[in-house]
């Protein structure tokens, strides 16, 4: 049975637009590299091996409190030594604590002959997401997890479906400022009209229709958010410039990645994508914000083995 | 040049259980007949034979004002007399004056060599919704007109799509009480929390993937609705005893018929839609209301010529 294994863990996008806290996907980069060692010895101990100064002590570290909950639905007492090299800069808003947390879950089931489903997989993750926010949310898990485009329809009891998509690439732009969930959730109303909630939900109807008949303008008409967008872009400084321009150069439509501040834009073909990569890089630079660009495709595998 | 035409124009239900405004779905039966006979002189005469004492005068009749409008569009002038004998009873709740009205636009355009485009015929249709209840609405002309589920993801600019969906049975209970769309309408409230719209569209995803993948057991776990239900089927008595009775005698889901009174249950197979109406049968009999019961299909096709 193998004892070490090597994993790439990918960045994944929540609140797919018209999607909020149902739609997510994965990207095929940014991503990080986990090493996880099964020891006979009980006890887990984790190494960072990357910029960010993130705890190594286990329940406070997101993938430490993944494994531990793993560690401790498994029958058999056993042992991990876990390396981390995160590449997701965490606060991005591009699922950086569900790499970790999902990563960490996957690389141990490999290691004890898979012995639980992705669901129990989800599950075990969503503590390193309570580490992380506060809050058990499967939304970036998911995605990271499966690979590709996924719905979780409900979260009690968990019920998650992969949506088929045809092929997709993703420009991103993570204008580095801060943006807190925390901040973010709290300035949701509580309420919300029956008349957006229908636009919402005939777009939602729309974009899943769109990606499984893979008709990329149904999927570009139906990336419409009329109720969370409009609130959340004001803590995003140049949002709704960035859009509207990468629209009109081709993009087939975006918005916020999960929480902020990173934007998105999904796009039919790589050119087009460029295209948006330097419109976001323009409107950055003349605005004054640091930032970082990615151009990726869709990943349609989730989490893989090195 | 054909100058007559009889067609069949299916019953169809709209408010598609989570699917309030945008999903709607055709049935085999009942549906309405209609003859159309194209005259060179200028003019339409309107023919009921049936039971239900409707309006003959052009203007105030459903399936008139839509052929009106359909007849202003056209550049030729020309006549038209319609004979309607219709089967849906008005009031159903089963989309009786949308048969009307993309019945008799359907058959104009075949003779007038389909000189309009599906999106024109639904235009000239919600003509006839007006009349009938006061909105220009296409939830019940959309399925009527194309078949199987449609999903209306936006009604200004119009925009329809087709769903893909497995073979369905469907059993339908009429209780002979009013509901008045304009109740039904008048007793939503303006407002839903943002917790319940979440878990409404979760379902609406949930059950266009679980129709396009012909998942079954996804689409009875998505036929939940939390919002408009729990308010309006408190106007049809039993409706609660009904649907939880259905659903354990193995009904996928179901739910109110546009704005009621009538119920409906998705079934897998024909066997549980029998089951499914002796149940309704049985509790209406019991409560002492007349009733109509229907064992039908999902109708593929829409309206078609007979």
């Amino acid at each position: 049975m193998e004892k070490t294994i090597t994993i790439k863990s990918p960045a994944t996008i929540a609140n797919l637009v018209c999607g909020f806290d149902i739609l997510g996907l994965a990207l095929e980069e940014p991503y990080d590299v986990m090493t996880l060692t099964r020891k006979d010895a009980p006890g887990l101990t984790i190494k960072h091996i990357d910029e960010y100064g993130l705890t190594e002590k286990p329940e406070d570290n997101v993938a430490g409190a993944a494994l531990l909950a793993l560690m401790e639905a498994y029958e058999t007492k056993l042992g991990f030594e876990l390396t981390i090299d995160k590449r997701i800069k965490p606060g991005s808003g591009l699922g950086s604590s569900a790499a970790s947390a999902a990563g960490a879950v996957y690389a141990a089931n490999k290691l004890i002959e898979n012995a639980f489903s992705n669901d129990d997989l989800i599950r075990f993750a969503m503590n390193g997401e309570k580490v992380a926010s506060g809050v058990k949310h499967a939304d970036n898990i998911t995605p990271c997890l499966l690979g590709g485009v996924t719905l979780i329809r409900s979260i009690h009891p968990l019920d998650i479906i992969k949506i088929d998509a045809p092929e997709l690439f993703i420009t991103v732009v993570h204008p580095q400022i801060e943006v807190k969930t925390s901040d973010a959730r709290q300035i949701l109303k509580e309420d919300i009209s029956l008349k957006k909630a229908i636009r919402q939900w005939g777009n939602i109807a729309g974009l899943v229709a769109g990606l499984m008949q893979k008709d990329y303008e149904l999927i570009g008409r139906s990336l419409e958010d009329v109720i969370i967008e409009p609130v959340r872009s004001i803590l995003i400084p140049a949002f709704d410039e960035v859009k509207a321009k990468c629209i009109e150069a081709g993009a087939l439509g975006g918005g916020i990645s999960g929480s902020g501040p990173s934007i998105f834009m999904l796009n039919k073909n790589q050119e087009t994508a460029l295209i948006v990569e330097d419109i976001m890089k323009n409107i950055y630079t003349r605005v004054g914000i640091e930032f970082k660009t990615y151009v990726t495709k869709l990943n349609t595998k989730g989490i893989t083995t090195l």
